[in-house]
Formats: structure tokens, sequence, C-alpha cells
């Protein structure tokens, strides 16, 4: 934080801090995960470097494209590649060698600094869905997302415990011209929510936006200092990099911000069916891609990201949860620690239409598999239905709820005095019970998590409270968080640079459609 | 397989064996899984012997119980161990000493020898839900247990790919008497499927009528040289066993039939409310009961068990899919593994009362624990509902199908030539796609698990047909693998004997309730 921000924060008059006060009771939330846990890993050494051994060769033999960008290609031919037209070939081990002034870990910070991220090393940061046109709850169906949806959104995560950072396009609001979404998207993460959010990369001109928002919101000189946002930067794969997230990232490198370089494959139409070539598929990309961040800017925060899923070779619809998603995720994940990237994946995935049986075990397969897998930033962590083609209301507090078991169990296992629990077993004895043990009444309160959703209760009661299940008592949730809202507090004199800078931005081009 | 058995195969007739290769081609089981991944170990080499040692302690000064069995006690005190009362203190290293002779794998046999399970070391056996009272479906709700739906749970656990093991009491025939319907239970997983099975424990009589069905099914010397039952023998934590459980495994593994050790514990009501303490006394627990086996018999096969749940301190009502029931699992799988025993845990649990998300949350969180835990046999991998006390004709079909999964998973990452996929990649090229490519061609069929279960339609398809949720496809399932059965064929003189042995202990003796 520098001078300029804790200035601006001592000045918030007394009503706006005991509204922070309030939130700061109302809406916990929890520290980034530290894991305590080892990670799962499902590639040996000899696989590793067979991958690794081959993506250098798809760079240096195959080459990959980066379109429409001359820039780019002059940045590659100065570092040393051989450039053939539009195609790049990388020499064996250049993009390594260039991988290796990222930092292995960096600070995201938040307008609050209690709710900052650390992204990389042993550390998990939850995102929430990221994408989706169209939103679903079980009152109004399935429609185009809105302007509002999107705040409600952004509201939810704010008043998820377990949510670290409020996201990115939470929903595409389809309602606002498609060269202005952005500023209201922003704008709504900077002031509904006081945790740390994303950037737009839909154009380098709307990256520079979200550049210029963070500068009044965080301060000039804060911003080229320190990492404010972190953006998405999908690689059309296979292997090509288009000039408009090429420009987004050229954007967020030279300032300073993060990117996450990740290719988006649905596994036989992108890359190749098997997982050992998806693999390799996805280093090459990601080696080139993140290579290139640093001819911008090195030492520029970037997280090797890798969003790859299979597909139903019947329908041809991508297909979550499954285990050809679980190995290439493990497989990436070894890869990214090799590099010494933070690493980004996994997510709430889930192909189904409704918040079902279908979509929590396809979700909670890719939530195992991404706590497991030592992913550092979780985008799509909750809200995520359809394949991503839909924000979900109760599929959000349902999927938040899980994240808070992530927690618990990234906590590892005590093995203290009071851990090892001697005394209650000798108090207790053969055939007698725990329940009112001293160790038990000491210990009760935090030794198991318990969900926010989730019916506990008898049978009977169940019934007479209804027989609801998972997605009414979701339903009910979304109802009582939107409700319970309270909008963090900010310098009305920030608050007002903002809008003011969003509505001149606004007015002072056309609406575009695309 | 003796000479018996293999002429009695021989002598079905034309007829039969028609029909048991149609059987074959439409109801396929896969192999028992072989792990070809690591286990996740969560607990460091300190804290393993922390739990060792103190478990040890629990033995020797506190004791277990073993409860209307003087035998036991004698037993117990001609291999040393200081009994007084009902007590049993068990010097420290006798319990682990005593353990050494039981098998680290074992063949548990099935009438047709194709479907015999090797249960321990890397494999993993998934059998279904046990013990319910109730069943629920979508159409007629919840209601109690009946023979005939007993037999419905096993006709579809005979048709389930992924299931290797028939189980044992997949459902509580309510309607039967409770002296009697253990016969009707094993008539029923002997004759209407083909695959291995479980034996009765609720009496020591009723473990001796299990012993001579099987005597009849594969004749009596092979009973005594071979395993042809794994039964489920529990323990009443804390730290004591009860004379009906311990009568059952003393009949079994003195006629060299296997028994699964138990410690059956809600943690905080019959274990400590800490990880590290339930830990502790599961191993304390197993250590005595197995020991207890080998002073039976030597040699015979034993399973370390471990059914431990988290309670929510609520309501008192026991809670799955939680990640201290995930650090207990991970736990005692390295434990069993130290000492060289076959592991039980895991399965398709969940608290909720509807086949519903929460269910599929908690079940897939469950489902992977056991994978990744090391788990051998696998009990309840299917059709569980409401904590056990509901088996769910449509929860079973949904859990059977993701039991696809772990086998897809276990199978670990190819890394031959055709699996580096070099030559599509460079077919390809960067801006390509790889669905018409010779790799993809060559591969895709076997490249992707995929769902029976589960819908991957488009919106519009799946909104054109009814828009079912998972249940709704789940239901349909179930009616049509009801309606496609067919029994596997059995030598009519076999049938014949079964139903008699069934019939004559039926008349022999009165109805009785409990």
């Amino acid at each position: 934080m520098n001078e300029t921000t804790a200035r601006r924060r001592s000045r918030t008059g007394g009503g706006a801090a005991r509204r922070a006060q309030r939130s700061a009771v109302s809406f916990e939330t929890a520290k980034y995960i530290e894991r305590n846990i080892p990670n799962f890993e499902v590639l040996n050494d000899e696989a590793l470097e067979i991958i690794e051994a081959n993506a250098e060769t798809i760079l240096e033999e195959i080459g990959v494209n980066f379109v429409n960008n001359p820039a780019a290609l002059q940045r590659w031919r100065d570092a040393g590649a051989d450039v053939r037209g539009e195609r790049v070939h990388i020499p064996r081990g250049l993009a390594r060698e260039l991988c290796k002034t990222v930092p292995a870990k960096f600070t995201q910070h938040a307008r609050n600094p209690e709710r900052n991220v650390e992204i990389g090393g042993k550390n998990l940061v939850l995102a929430p869905v990221y994408g989706p046109p169209f939103v679903h709850d079980v009152k109004g169906g399935r429609r185009y997302a809105t302007m509002e949806d999107f705040r409600n959104f952004v509201k939810l995560g704010y008043m998820s415990k377990w949510l670290h950072h409020s996201g990115g396009t939470v929903c595409e609001p389809t309602d606002v011209a498609v060269n202005k979404r952005h500023l209201d998207m922003l704008h709504a993460h900077m002031t509904l929510s006081d945790k740390p959010f994303m950037g737009s990369v839909t154009d380098p001109s709307r990256a520079r936006d979200s550049v210029e928002m963070c500068e009044i919101l965080f301060g000039k000189d804060f911003v080229q200092d320190n990492t404010v946002m972190t953006s998405l930067v999908n690689i059309n794969s296979p292997m090509t990099f288009d000039d408009v997230m090429m420009g987004a990232l050229e954007v967020y490198a030279s300032n300073n911000q993060a990117c996450i370089v990740s290719p988006f494959i649905v596994g036989g139409a992108m890359a190749p069916v098997s997982v050992a070539g998806t693999l390799t598929q996805v280093l090459a990309e990601v080696l080139a891609g993140v290579a290139y961040s640093q001819l911008i800017r090195k030492g520029a925060p970037v997280i090797m990201g890798a969003f790859v899923t299979s597909i139903d070779m019947n329908s041809g619809a991508p297909t979550f949860g499954t285990p050809e998603a679980s190995h290439i995720t493990y497989g990436a994940g070894q890869l990214a620690r090799r590099l010494g990237l933070p690493f980004r994946s996994s997510g709430s995935f889930c192909g189904s239409k409704l918040p079902d049986a279908q979509a929590a075990y396809e979700t909670a397969n890719s939530l195992n598999m991404g706590l497991l897998s030592g992913v550092n930033f979780m985008l799509h962590a909750c809200g995520w239905l359809e394949g991503g083609l839909v924000a979900s209301y109760e599929k959000f507090v349902m999927d938040a709820d899980q994240l808070g078991a992530l927690h618990k169990f990234a906590a590892g296992v005590a093995i203290d005095v009071n851990a090892q629990a001697m005394d209650a077993i000798r108090e207790v004895g053969p055939g007698g019970h725990y329940l009112g043990c001293t160790h038990t009444q000491s210990n009760f309160k935090s030794a198991f998590w318990r969900s926010d959703v989730f019916d506990y209760k008898p049978f009977e009661t169940w019934a007479e409270e209804g027989s609801r299940d998972t997605m009414a008592l979701a339903s009910a949730r979304v109802d009582k968080l939107l409700g319970e809202y309270q909008q963090p507090a900010m310098d009305p004199a920030l608050a007002e640079a903002l809008a003011g800078y969003v509505a001149d931005k606004k007015a002072s081009v056309p609406d575009a459609m695309g």
C-alpha cells in the first residue's frame, strides 16, 4: 500500500468506517489456502522428461503462429527465434530460459489490503466463474445474462467466505454494448466488492481502460510498482497467438500486471486425444506465451494456465470431471512446478444443464483434482454450469460452500498432544462415548467442517419442511445472501472519480455490437 | 477351481452355455482395478510413528473388551495378554506381531472364475451398498426394503460393468423373518449373479449357514482351501468386541473365509473429535481384532476396515464427504500399508435424502478419496443414500457409472510413442484441428471415458426431451437394466441343491423377529 491509498483510507468518514466494520463482521473472507498437504503427482520423471523434450521439438521444428502482430514477430527475431511469415520457430531451450525471469510467486493487491492474495508456491486462490453469456436460476430458468445479473454475482462473491477473488466476467452482461461493458464490469468489481479482480482482455484498448481505472482506484505509482489485476489471456490452441489476446497481454505485462497464459483445449479437437500429447502441446504453448510476456517486460507476473477437458466423441460436446481431465491437470501441475511458474487450472466444471447430481459429481471431481494438483489460481471455482455457457445462481452458492471443505482439507492433520487425544481415549474407555468428554467439549466447535447449504436434519424434519432438494436449499440461500448484502465502504471522492471515468468513456464512443 | 466345480461347469447344458455366452456379451464386468497411480499420503512419518506408539499404549494400558466370550479371553491369555474380567490388555507389539501371518493379498473366488477378485496390493475391488433398512426410488419414494428390492439390487449389481462384487446385505429384506432372511439373501447372490459375495454376520449360526451354502456351491474341499466369502465384522467402537460379531468372525476365520475387521465410528461419538485421535483408536481396534482372527486360524485372510465419518455437532447427524473423513481415510490407508494388511474404506457416502447435488458432491468426494487412499475393498461403492439408511435405485446406477471413471483414472497415463502423439501435432500444426487426423481416428474409441447416465446433448435437444435431471435419467436406466436382466446359467442340480437347503433350513425353525 503506498501513501496515497493509505491516506485515502484514513480519510474515509466515520459512517463509512462503521459500515466497513459491520461488513468485516458479516462478510468474513477466509485467507487464501496455504496448503499443508502434499501434491498428487501422476507422472514419473521419465514421462515428464519425454513431454518436456517433445515440447521443445514442437517449438523448434513446428513453431507457433503470432497472428497479425508484426511487432511480436520482431521481438521474437530479436530474441533469437527463426521467424518465417507469422510462424515463430523457437530454438530448443530459449523459451524455457526466457521464463526464468517470471516471479514464482506474486501479490495481487485488493483495495482492502486484508484481501490481498499471494499467487504461487503452496497457495490456492479461489475465483468465481468467468465468461457465461447465460444465467440460470430455479425460478427464472435459463436466460441471457444482464448487468443486473453481473452485479448480483459480484455481490454473491463478495459475501462468500471461501472466495478470495471477485473474478472477472462473472457473466457477460449482454444488455450493455460490447465495447462498453468492460467499464461497467470493472466498476462493479471495484465498488460492490473489495476483493481483488481481473481486467478486460477482449481488446487492447479495453485492457488500457482497465489499467486506467486501477490507476484511479489504487494510485498511478502504485499500479506501476504492484500487481492489481490478474487477467485471462487464452491461447487459440493449437499453437496460435492472436493479436487481440496478445495485445491485451502486451498492455498488462508492460504495466506489471499479471496474465494467465492459458491454452484453451477441448481434447481431440484442439489437441491430440491422448493425455501425453495434450500435455506436450500445452507445455509448448505455455512456454511460448509466457516467454513472450517476458519479452514485453522482464519480471512481469505470469501464471501458467491449462484449461483442458475431454470431448464426448458421440456428440462432440466437451465433458467435465472426467478421468482424462484429471490426468492432464495433475500432469500440468507437475510441469508448472518444474518451470517454477504459478499454475492455474480446474474449477466447478460440469456439463449438466441443471445444478443436479450430474453437475455435482462433475464439479466435485474437478475441485478435488484442483486442490491436489497444486493449482495456485482456480478460476471458475464456483457457479459454472452447462460447459461454461451458463452462470448458475444456485450452483454458485453450492460450489462456494464446497470450497470451505477444500480449506479444511488443505490445512492437513494436526498431531500435537491435543490432537492425539490420548486423555480423551483414557477418559472414555471401552464401551463409552465421547459426546460429553472434556476433549470433545474443548474442541468440537472447530473439529468438523459443516456445510451452510446441505440438509443434515432427520428425514421426518426434512419431509415436514417440504422435502427440499439441494437446488431449493441453494435458491433460499441466494435470496438470503442478496437480501443481506451491504456495499463495502468507499471514499466518496474516489467513487465519484470512478463513476466519472466510466461515464466519460461510455459517452466518448458509439455503441458497438462486436 | 477344483475338479468338482470344473466338472460341474462342463456339465452345463447347451442352452445354459448359450445363455451364459449371451450374458458374457451383454453384462460385461470389468476386471478389478489394478492401480497404476501413486497413493495420496496425508501423514508424514513422524505422525505415523506417534499414532502407532499411541495405539500400542491403548492396547497395553487401557485394553479392549471382549464381551460374553470366555473362549476369546482364554485365547488371549494363552497368547500372552493380561486379561482382567472382560478387559484384554495386550502387551506392546504383541498384536502387531500376530498380524504378521495375515496374507497381504488373497483371492476371493466367484462361481464364475472370470469374476474372481484379488484383494490387497495395488488392487481395488468395488462392492455395492450394505445394510439399509429402506429403499428409495423416484417413483415410489422411501419405503421399507423387501426381498423383491434385494433381488433387484443384486440384478443391478450383476449388470453393472464397474462393480466387481455382488456385496452382502444390499438392503435389509424386512418382509422376511430376521432368522431366515440371510438364507434368501445368500440364495439371491448365488443364483441371480455370478460375482463374489459376502456371508451373514448377524449370528454365528448364520455364518455357519453361509459356509454350508458355499460348500454346496463350490464344493466342501474347495471352501476349506480357498476364500469364497468376504464378510463384514464391525467393532463396537470404542474398543468393544461383542460375541455376535466375534462369533461370526470365529466361524469365518476357522473356515479360511475372509473378514473385514472394521471399526464403525462417527467421530466425536465413538472416537475423539480429532483426526489423529480417531486414527489412533482405529489402529488399536484393528490391531486387536485382526490379531484375534489369527488366534483363531493363523493365515486366515483379513481386511483392515475403517468406517469413519464426521458428525454435525448441531444436529448430531453423521456427515459424509467431509474433509475430516478424507484425512482419516488417507491416514488409515497409510497405517494399513505399514501393517501389510488389505484395506477397506470409503464408498458412495452421503447424508442427503435424495440423489441430488448434495448426494453427488458428498459421494464424489468419498469416491475420490477411496481411490487415492489405496483402498483395496470398497464396500458401499454405489447406491448409498441418507447416511446408509436407504438404498437408492437411482443413486445405485449413478454411482456405478462414476465407478467407471475410477477405473480409467487408476490406469494412469500412457507415455508410449502413440500416446506422445507427435505425428498428430506435426500433421495438424498451428491453427488446425484434430477431429479428423489420423491419430484421432486410430485412438478416439478408447481415448475418453464416457458416462452412461449423464446428458451430454445440446441444451435444445435436452429441453425437447423433457429437461430431465440426473434422477430422471437414472430412473430410466434402472428400468432399462432390470428389463434387460438375464439370469446367469447354473447347473440345474446345483440350483436344486441350493433351493433345497434354503427350504429345509427355513422349515426347521419358527420365524424370529430379532
